[in-house]
């Protein structure tokens, strides 16, 4: 049986060591599983979301829920409970190191809780998943600027304080012609704070990102 | 309180009351509840095809899981519950027929799931909502043709049966220049069908499925 990383008392053990084996290793493999998970983590995510936010309207809730279940957050997950190390892969995906891919982590994140699902139901799945999210959870912008791009999220801020409008400005150019690298510098009254980028407008969005953190942590 | 459309006994009649007020009639409308409930109709058919289908890969389920949950099949829920006639719209929407839309239905079932989630747990939900989506999973395609168009699927049957490939013909077309019909013949050995459509491969489509669907019940 495989070590167990979750803190879930598999009373079928071998639900957990299919969680475990991703489909280059053989059958049975943890993509039925994942089938399953993936609508566990999101229903788990979804009503955490409703109880944290309860004036958040449905788009938000929504956008919300998109960023807790996206790839590169399950695989995080994967990497904090250690999971990469417990997966058996097939002789090629060990050689290429599946154990430390994204889609591979996440996948079994969601087998696993499948397997949960299908060991002890739902309640065990929130007890176990649940605390997995909290982090994630926390770390969430407030639910008025969820899924916004920086430069929207700064207008907006500046305006409900009656602010004046950023101004952006290009300011350096480098990089050879195939990997250009735009700096932009963002300037609200005497703060500014500069953005690089692949794109003019990529260089925009994180300058006003380091504004909007100026101003906020500014705020206290 | 509203009158009850589902098998489900509330202890909180202002959930389903709250399920079944649409935005346009104020607040609290139902859509935070359909939020909620979206996640749960997805776990429930999820959940449902895992046991109906031990073979399926994840591909399939998935495409047999869109099937089910895809708004014209909420919709149609929706009117078998006669759930449209429970609906608080507002004026606008009344007057132009909301209660007779298909999003605006089907939002009402994901809501009405999401209320009985809150009001008892999953296993109301799954006692209420999975026969609802019973007759759906019995008419879905075989897990084997599940998201496949019906040339594919035809073009399959054959070939597994080594039988030689259908030929299509244009046959007719007729209609104003802005909406021509387009009539397609399929020929598989002695068998004929027919089909018609606003394009040409839209007909060819249409005759596949009755290729398909004349096969099968010869084979039956």
């Amino acid at each position: 049986m495989a070590n167990n990383p979750t803190a879930h008392a598999f009373t079928d053990g071998e639900l957990l060591a299919q969680a475990l084996t991703h489909r280059s290793a053989g059958q049975p493999h943890n993509e039925r599983l994942e089938f399953l998970g993936d609508a566990i983590v999101n229903l788990l995510a979804a009503e955490a979301l409703y109880i944290a936010w309860p004036k958040a309207d449905e788009g938000t809730l929504t956008r919300a829920r998109a960023e807790l279940v996206r790839e590169s957050a399950l695989a995080g997950i994967a990497r904090t409970l250690d999971l990469g190390h417990q997966l058996r892969l097939g002789p090629g995906e060990m050689k290429s190191g599946g154990h430390r891919r994204d889609s591979i982590l996440a996948d079994a994140v969601e087998a696993v809780v499948g397997a949960i699902y299908l060991d002890a139901g739902l309640d065990a799945c929130r007890r176990t998943a649940l605390p997995w999210f909290a982090p994630l959870i926390e770390a969430l912008p407030p639910p008025n600027r969820i899924g916004k791009d920086p430069k929207t999220a700064l207008q907006e801020w500046l305006q409900a304080r009656a602010r004046s409008l950023p101004a952006y400005e290009l300011v350096g150019e480098s990089g050879e012609e195939h990997a250009r690298i735009f700096t932009v510098a963002c300037t609200v009254g005497d703060a500014e704070t500069c953005g690089e980028g692949g794109s003019r407008r990529a260089a925009e969005q994180q300058a006003a990102a380091a504004m909007l953190a100026r101003l906020e942590s500014a705020k206290g």
